[in-house]
């Protein structure tokens, strides 16, 4: 199948993403969809057949343009499955659909963001001191939300090497008025006795209730259940990734070395894998916009509230 | 007391300590034991006391270049001790008694990296992948002999913010022609179930067993007690500071925010410590002089080796 | 909204319950719902949003009776949410709704407890030695049943201070003619060895899975897991708590400081907490009318058999 | 009732499954539902009530024939519950849906084991190291699945003492062409550092999330978990067990002193324990039908996949 | 051997003691020690065999008093191996050498008191939130010191049933001006989140490294490891009972039942055991009068320092 | 140099070293003392140089005969001390030298024998219910010393493959009277909760404070750890490796491949090392002839007590 399927808006954003230009789960996702609904209002398929199969081909090649990414992945599965789902054989009545669907699947999102953060900002009591790693935005929405509920409380971030996410929740954290402290990521064990509560976001939720995001992330986890410190982890259901359920492993990305060390010698490795894995008895509970729960419990989860997930993955 | 019994030496040497124009325990070391020497051979004291007096300013001075450096500060309360309890009463006997004890001592200095890189090598087995934090010379020192025995092995080095000390530790590796991977300083639990051994370096030894070193060692140690994987530290005895038998903390040097985030936004707290603590039941083995220990049992293998350093630690 | 709605049933409970006049889970519940019934039998209400808003005015005062007690809550709420989900326009019939839907209830609680019992003392195997902690109906009457099925074991039975219930549990297992020995609550830990179970009993579940208990629970479950002894909680499934969902702490009640120390001495602080935290890691099971369950699922459970509980928790 | 309802396959069967003439959990169940349908088929019952008799005193010798054996009793449960449940009267009828149902219940458990070989492949990496105990047919046929797949890893068997059957898992391997190595059990904390999966089969799940599996197997749980190695258990849903739901301990068959020292010398006790009790908080995850999921959830997963063996547990 | 050998001293000494009308190990040793001093002043033995004959059943007489109290014994036998060792014949002078080393003793006892709060209170900082057991004249002494240089610090204390020693040591912290808040025993896991600094005393030091403390000891130190809280012991080392390096357990004290419970009714076992032990590993460092140390290598120490003790103990 | 300095005794006696017709750490030190002692006494040697070679050479052959066994090792190491250091010239008073030394060797290890099993039987209470593993001379005079002094206990053995020593233990309980109970190697977890102590033996005792023992002890240790059961080592000092102070690794002997299955498949691998290593932290002490011990001061305990082992293992 050649690429004359493909409408610009999908390769465009495909490309997009793969340079980063478009980053965080959320907006992955919302580009993605936008660049799915954009290309079927202008298919010129005439079959309902060669419309699925455009919508298809634009799934292949945003799934290509990262190694993993649910949240997005679960997005276009959705949309798709609603088209092949619907009784109708008009490709205009399906681009419509696939407006509709995204409509409301984009919303959903935003829905699902203040009803985390407002279940989330309860954990963050008076004077709490909060440590955080990498950048969330899930995350720095929910402590937002108890800022503006006036708590008192502080903020720890770590740096983030090696692309130093850390120094955009700082200053997120700055705005929001919240008293903040920077350390560098090997010193969280250090501080950790003097810390509250954990709360990071996620990148992916597999089937057994780990979780994957960014690199760092499970030696916070570890230092925290040291301690016996709340580990919590923010998140959208909907980074639960399918294909874990079926035997796969959660890809981690394994970016540049310039990232690590600009001007490295010769000879030397670097390995510098974006993401890593925090399993589910690190994590006091997922919270998410059905409340908090076990991670041990997601699949069950999954398949009470989106069963939708586990059939659209296996196409 | 004024300064003016303070030879130039004295005063050069501890402001190029402070400004870390002299770096690693050892280098301070041998520089303050040649200051002292310097200074006692130049000096223009008439009587004991008044050379003794010198000797004490100078003690002073160095002592607080830096918050703590015990091997230092071993040194130094070990040539006093020794010109303290001469019988001579002439000074230029007692300035060619410092000549002597700081010749003894820093030769003494340079056979102990020697025989601890004989016995830790005999660790390093074929085909071993070895981590080590941070750079250590006698670490380094270490594995260059176990390289020189020809066996084959490699080296992961975490790149050690904030000041990126594990980039000395890869060149000095390749250097040697041992391969060699570096890695961000939180990616450490990520490759810890491929590593076989964890060797790094120490600043201070407490008289509980404990070890101080470079941020971060603490929680490599935490990632590596969770994954069985042996970890030892590499140290001369004499980096045993006596002060902590009597109760002190070993004191943390927090360091300059700027070297945490050159730009850092105005209101941002950074906390910046050097060093942390490591404690004794995450170390397998202290591997010293005296071949390898528990280090449980310093206390008393201090005062069955150094039993001076407790006598002269009360001054 | 003035307090010229409530009836005197309802004053009066919520009285007794706060002056600890009625103690225990399941006394509180059955206590409440009866006030309910009877202040809705001698309704005055003309209409049902009258009769609705005189409910609810009888749930706020009830509920205000104690920091927490989701079974009460539970079963109020679910009260309230079947007079409002009835078609019925008359408060005769709504009230009779309310009776019938009270027995229910009430009915419903026994059974659990026998329930529960059945299947709990499948777990007393022969020369068993159980230690429970505080006291507790549910654990009390499983106990009892595993006697009548003849079976021999012996009880421990910690005192539990401040207020010595666990004088209460001897009592009752003394005249159960079980084998009962008493410990001061500290010794848990010294005779853990020679323990083969341990159960106790639960005031709330949160939806995390962890289980709010006496203080003390948390230490004793952290001495079982210690010495590998297995840690059952004995609980209805109502004991959990849906606001735990919605990210609220279980709140836990202060006592008075007399309760500890009664002529305590000017100047002291006294922190006197009834409950603490027992994490679901430190839980082998839940033995509730389910079975027996892990309580990483506990959510899910919920939501399968009693998903009203979700619903009504918004009102 | 006396026996003269039985047929002799139904006798023959239980004799040869406590004989171990039939062996391994799959094989034991097809035995015993091919007994069944034999039976059936040659029944001379002329009622319903008869028919179903005789079913009921099949069921009973079968169960009779282990102490516990979950997958055999889930399966006749499940054909005797269908029968009860079916409107006919027909002998003749019943028993073509005893046959009926028993070829789709044979077929079910070769889909299943599929299904899981399927799955469970993909968690074996290029150059993986896995460790296994004793021998499951469930597990090696996934590992017949991986190699068929032209993955490149080996294998470890322990021997498994008393009976050896690790040398039975052996020779499979080498047959399919694995690098295999064989360890006695005690050694396996021993070998634990260098391994980088641990796969082992389940004789039965019980509800709080436990496996019951060759004895030994808790102990290489416990020197993965302390080495941080994956340990994943392989094994149909079915082998889950109701009656723990309900408070019943799984029983555990304690075997001939004689397989342990042919020739003890009198008054030595030997325990012979066949099996031992995993623990969930041990198992990352249970690789079965339904995909990789957290054993803490099992409950709740058979809720949702197989209500009717909750149902059917209860005659 | 009768006992017209022994001096009312002696024999009223330890019936005070047997009556807990003198307290404290320290207490306990000095009283002893006047007793011993007094019965050999008014000694009427003729030869120096009598006068050992009597000193050895004086030791029988108060060593019988309680079930082990390492500081008296330790001290008692010093005395002893003392006279034995003398040159002298005469009765008299060896009388004056039992004043002379009993003084002697005591006031090495009141130095390393305050040498140990020396060194102890160096370990409180400024704002820490110290947690004690029980009452400990060591520790509450150290503290003291503390306060009076003027540190900021605030302590928790127990209650310790079941006789309420907690109560003695809240009220010396507030009559230290030293801000004091009270839990019960139970209540230790709750706060110890909030704790930076364990202190204890101790009864006993065994040839292990374990300490006999106050029941309840091993629950604090369980709860402090579990949130990574350093623990210390305060101890002067000659609590070291060198019969336990004789392979001798150190005897557990069971005290009376009406302790727990004055009224307890018919039937009711009560078992109230005063000390428990806690093993080294849970001990960050004893702080002694040689400084802090591990308690690993506690018996080193006391050859070193004490070796008359392991000869003495053979008597 | 040749071996016709050799004596036959010592060829002899390394052969059946080496073919394990001599076994048991004690049994081989005493046969290469005796073929020493015998060599040296028909020495041939003229001059003092000629007879230290041909010590040098046997001590070669015989250190040759197995991978490590310090016993024998130390023995050999300490009598040819013994003959350097001695003044004389004369080769006839240095063979008398010899058999002076080797006497008091020998009799000084059964000395060493008597005394731990005096200390180590203090341990044995009444009703304990005791584990080892493998067969080890020193355990089993010990158990038989606690069955001397009239306590009731029981022991319980594992079988101990691949050769199954755990028979021989079994045997030597049963004839002492003691009641025993055999269990496979890999049920040690199945029955760890009901065991109140497990005493080993060991093989050698490293500079770290670990011990080597037969393949399986660190899978007890760890059982026992996790269960909170004391585990005890029962061994010489002289076990003690002097070559690990210098930083060898403890070289682990590798048995032949038909000891655990003798008629293997072809191309499968076989791994059959002999021992493992229990790191410190298993251990709760050290039983030996100095008492009960911490392994943590193991290097300072032996620095204190045979210091000619350090300087004699440079040879």
């Amino acid at each position: 199948m050649g690429d004359h399927y493909l409408h610009k808006s999908v390769t465009d954003t495909a490309k997009r993403i793969k340079l980063l230009e478009i980053q965080g789960a959320r907006n992955v996702a919302i580009a993605a969809i936008q660049a799915i609904e954009e290309a079927s209002k202008e298919s010129k398929a005439k079959t309902k057949t060669t419309f699925i199969k455009e919508l298809s081909e634009a799934k292949n090649v945003l799934f290509n343009s990262r190694e993993t990414e649910p949240l997005m992945r679960n997005s276009i599965r959705y949309i798709i499955y609603n088209v092949e789902s619907s009784p109708s054989q008009s490709t205009e009545e399906l681009a419509s659909e696939v407006s509709r669907v995204s409509g409301m699947f984009i919303q959903k999102l935003e829905m699902t963001k203040e009803k985390i953060a407002e279940i989330g900002s309860k954990r963050i009591f008076h004077h709490a001191r909060v440590l955080t790693h990498c950048h969330s935005s899930t995350v720095t929405n929910m402590l937002r939300k108890a800022k503006l509920e006036e708590k008192t409380f502080e903020v720890v971030c770590t740096e983030s090497r090696p692309v130093f996410q850390g120094r955009l929740t700082a200053k997120e954290m700055l705005d929001f008025g919240i008293k903040t402290t920077m350390i560098v990521d090997s010193a969280v064990r250090n501080f950790m006795n003097d810390i509250d509560l954990v709360v990071v976001g996620a990148d992916a939720i597999t089937s057994e209730g780990n979780i994957v995001n960014k690199i760092g992330t499970s030696m916070v986890a570890l230092a925290a259940k040291e301690a016996r410190t709340p580990f919590y982890v923010v998140s959208e259901l909907l980074k639960f990734d399918p294909e874990t359920v079926q035997g796969g492993y959660e890809r981690i990305e394994e970016r540049s070395q310039k990232e690590v060390w600009p001007d490295y010698p010769p000879g030397l490795i670097i390995r510098n894998p974006a993401f890593d894995v925090t399993r589910r008895e690190f994590i006091h509970g997922i919270i998410c916009e059905e409340g908090i729960i076990s991670p041990h419990s997601i699949s069950e989860l999954m398949h009470r509230k989106y069963p939708l997930i586990f059939e659209s993955a296996q196409f």
